[in-house]
C-alpha cells in the first residue's frame, strides 16, 4: 500500500478538496448538457468506466496485490488497497449476499461529495456516479463482469453512501474491447 | 505546511492520477459542447475561478500564511504553499518583470497534463486554463486583482510550462462580486 510521501515510485497526491471541486465542475457541466438524470448518471458511468481502465494498471503496478482468489478477496483489496490509494479513504465491506456474489461498499466519507447540496428537481442523479464507472472498468480488466449500483445516497438525505457490487461473470482470455 | 497524513486537520489527499484522468474528461465534455478552444478556455477560466475563491479559504485555514507585504512575497507563497498544498508540486518563480508587477510561475511537472496528448486541430485549446482561473479567484479574494496568461505550454511542444501572473490592482474594501 501506498505511503503518502509523494516521492519517487509512490503515488502522486493533490488536495481532496481540488479534486472534489473539479468534480463538481464536471457534474454541473453535464447537467447542462444532457435533458436527463438518467443520461448524466450514464455519462458519469461511461467517463468512470475509461478512468478505471486507465488507473487499474497504475493499481497493479503500485500495489503489491496479486490475482484474488475469490469475490471476497476482491471486495476486501478494493476497500482496503484500492480507494485508499485513489480516494484516501477506507469504505466498510457490508452485506454480502447468502451466496457470496453480491456485496456493498459503505462510505461514511465519500470525498466527492464534499461541500455538494444536489439542486432541486434532480432526486434521480446519483452524483458520485463515476465511481460506479471506475469500479467496472478496472474490474473488467481484471476479467471481471461486476454490476454496480448506488443502493444509498448521503446526497438524498440517505444514512450512509452504499454501493452494491454484483458479481456477473468472470471474462475469459481477451481483453475487452473497450467502451468509447 | 500540511503534512501529508491525511488526517485531522491536515489536508486530505486523492491520488493525482485520478485527479488527472477526471480533469481529462471535464476538458474533453467541454470540448465537445463548445465551438472554439477560445470558448472552452473561457469555461475553464471560469471554473478555476469558482473553484480558487472556494480554495483560498482552505487555503488560509490551513497554511500559516498571513497577509503579503509585496507581489514578491505573493509569489513566493503561491509557489511554494499554494502549489505544493493543492498540486503537490512546487513551481519556480521566475521572469520577473522589472518594475516587479509581472512574474512566471515554470512548471517542469504540471500533474493536468500527464497521459495528455492534445488532439489535432486544437492548437488554440490552453489545457489546463483551470488553473488560471484558480489563480485568478483566489487572490481576487484576497484583494488582488491579477491577469493570468499561459506563455508557454508543454503540451503545446514548448520546453516548459509557464504561467505569466500580472498585477494590476490592490481591490479595495468590498468583497468582489463574484461571477457566475
Amino acid at each position: 500500500m501506498s505511503r503518502q510521501t509523494g516521492r519517487g515510485t509512490e503515488t502522486k497526491k493533490v488536495s481532496a478538496e481540488l479534486f472534489t471541486l473539479t468534480y463538481g465542475a464536471l457534474v454541473a457541466q453535464l447537467i447542462k448538457d444532457y435533458e436527463s438524470d438518467e443520461e448524466v448518471n450514464k455519462q458519469l458511468d461511461k467517463m468512470g468506466y475509461n478512468i478505471g481502465v486507465r488507473l487499474i494498471e497504475d493499481f497493479l503496478a503500485r500495489s503489491s496485490v496479486g490475482r484474488c482468489h475469490d469475490f471476497r478477496e476482491t471486495a476486501d483489496v478494493i476497500a482496503k488497497v484500492g480507494f485508499k490509494m485513489f480516494l484516501g479513504i477506507t469504505p466498510t465491506v457490508a452485506n454480502w449476499s447468502p451466496a457470496g456474489d453480491e456485496f456493498s461498499l459503505v462510505l461514511d466519507n465519500n470525498p466527492l461529495k464534499e461541500f455538494v447540496e444536489l439542486p432541486d428537481g434532480h432526486q434521480n442523479l446519483n452524483y458520485s456516479n463515476l465511481l460506479s464507472g471506475v469500479l467496472r472498468g478496472a474490474l473488467e480488466m481484471v476479467q471481471m463482469e461486476v454490476d454496480v449500483t448506488f443502493l444509498q445516497d448521503a446526497l438524498k438525505g440517505d444514512n450512509t453512501t452504499e454501493i452494491r457490487l454484483k458479481f456477473i461473470r468472470r471474462l475469459e482470455d481477451a481483453l475487452p474491447a473497450g467502451e468509447e
